[in-house]
């Protein structure tokens, strides 16, 4: 099966579904959802992005949590695989951390339900920012003076320093990592001239093709569900194309890595395409250099679909499109331990 | 010999002595030499502060200036010595990169003659950023399109890309790099209330026992020299203290690396104690944990002197009043490869 439908009729449908999906068309909001038990506050942002951008949340004081979600690089580190302490290298890219506040799970197989739940792993994960175990990060913390100072500015007198109020810090800031203003939104906002006329075709190609189907919602990741109810997809869905066993698709067994469920076998939690042109390598293990070669995988693995060149190129000037702004951000102070080093490497 | 003097000459002597040092404090200049062929521009200053924050300058992409030079961890790393590319590890301890502009020469073993020259080096060493050459360098900045555009603003549209245009933005960005402001200094400018007590009174006690002989200057880091003429010590200069093993203070030769001169075996540029407090460890190979210890090592292998309690905790409490303001610094936005990844790890 070459497409789903034959060509006329798919440029016919195109003619008769556009407004329909036009309607679907969002701008990414300027605020995520913020849980109920960890309000923004100030205090909390500047400790969570002090924490972020703090190399003594890894074991060897080398690695932040800015080293692979690198900011001012597009929320990522660019590469197939992040390298943690003492060079050990993951098996799986990072993802960006902008908007990922949009994202109702966290990690590509989704097994956090919050950015909290999140931002635990990394620091205690052996390959990545490798402390032993939370109490550990905790008293590495302790050991630092201005922590306490901004620990109790956030949360309060009463023993703030715990895992939790971390963990919350850090979800906060990440909170404020929202790149609004790209040209598709200021276009769906109403300014026609903010989208090329190829990058309107390719908005097009997108949605007649289908890959709104997966790719939907303000944040292009599915649609909004709850926090921790995730929106997963077999990635590929159309299995023995020739890019499976070319990029290695289906080693990584995905979510059922988590669950161990055999329905789970290669789902992923469906990513955000916002910013997409800044974060090559793409897929989950980084295999893929460039964005057209990732569209042309994704049409082919997704919905079984040879795209032409050009369709191709429209795509891609389009995804191009969802490139927002990036807030300024100002580099914290991290706090010091005067006359003193409190990591032994 | 337990001291130069008998203690009660030492105290007498620093009574007719004091007024002469104290007339010698310097503040801290808020402009660093700046040499004629490179002068500053705020496109120039734009463009080092981006390479500055890049990590392609590394073959891994992971490595940065500010990995190591870490700016709002007091301009270093908080090792004994640094992590470079692939968990790879050099043996001297990062330099605070602040106030660096104020050194005529670079490097421990003053190398370098200026922060030009100093900025080739890190880039391609093996252990460090390990990109194989300078060549390597400019065809990859060369395939961030960005950069040719930061390049064009600095320096004319006439092939900018160059190594020298390279390493002379980044010195610019270094010479913006100042911390003024510190309670010394304000104190010296005429604020009395600027100091503590105890604060003072290491003051006096590190002119008295000799520590400005080399710590002088507003830099404390000897002599305002010309550019690319070095200030350097022997360390130890009172050989066989039970520091010189257990910290294993000769092993490396310093500037004798450089030169293979017998008479520069272990000398080396001595360093600024601006903001001292916040870059321990200590030492060119970082074997000192605290201070305090920095200090005792210091008075016995450089003065042959035996510090008591109170000198010591009077000199530290001094030398923690030399950490300046430290200008916020906004993070540049680093430009991309749009859709392509560029570094093959």
């Amino acid at each position: 099966m070459k497409s789903f439908y034959p060509k006329l009729v798919t440029s016919l449908l195109s003619i008769i579904i556009l407004p329909l999906y036009a309607a679907s068309w969002e701008a990414l909001p300027h605020l995520p959802p913020i849980p109920a038990d960890n309000p923004q506050t100030e205090a909390k942002i500047l400790l969570g992005k002090t924490l972020y951008f703090d190399p003594r949340l890894s074991s060897t004081g080398t690695i932040s949590c800015n080293s692979c979600h690198n900011l001012m690089a597009g929320g990522d580190d660019n590469r197939p695989n992040s390298v943690g302490v003492a060079g050990k290298q993951g098996n799986r890219s990072a993802p960006s951390v902008w908007n990922s506040a949009f994202l109702s799970v966290q990690f590509w197989d989704g097994r956090a339900n919050s950015l909290e739940e999140q931002a635990k792993g990394p620091v205690t994960n052996p390959v990545e920012m490798g402390i032993p175990n939370w109490e550990a990060v905790i008293k590495r913390l302790a050991a630092i003076p201005g922590y306490e100072t901004l620990f109790k500015a956030a949360f309060g007198d009463n023993q703030p320093l715990t895992t939790d109020n971390t963990v919350k810090a850090i979800a906060a800031y990440e909170r404020t990592l929202i790149t609004p203003n790209s040209p598709y939104d200021r276009y769906v906002k109403g300014d026609k001239t903010a989208l090329t006329e190829q990058q309107v075709k390719g908005m097009n190609t997108f949605a007649e093709l289908g890959c709104t189907g997966c790719h939907a919602g303000p944040n292009f990741s599915g649609p909004s569900l709850s926090m921790g109810e995730g929106f997963f997809m077999k990635f590929p869905t159309f299995a023995g194309s020739q890019y499976e066993t070319q990029y290695n698709l289906t080693k990584d067994e995905g979510r059922y890595s988590v669950t161990q469920k055999e329905a789970d076998k290669n789902l992923w939690r469906v990513p955000t395409l916002r910013n997409i042109a800044l974060t090559a390598p793409y897929f989950h293990n980084g295999a893929v250099v460039t964005l057209e070669e990732a569209v042309r995988v994704m049409a082919k693995t997704q919905l079984n679909q040879e795209l032409t060149d050009e369709q191709l190129q429209d795509i891609v000037a389009f995804l191009k499109a969802l490139t927002g702004d990036f807030p300024e951000q100002s580099l914290p102070r991290l706090p010091s331990t005067p006359g003193k080093q409190i990591i032994s490497p």
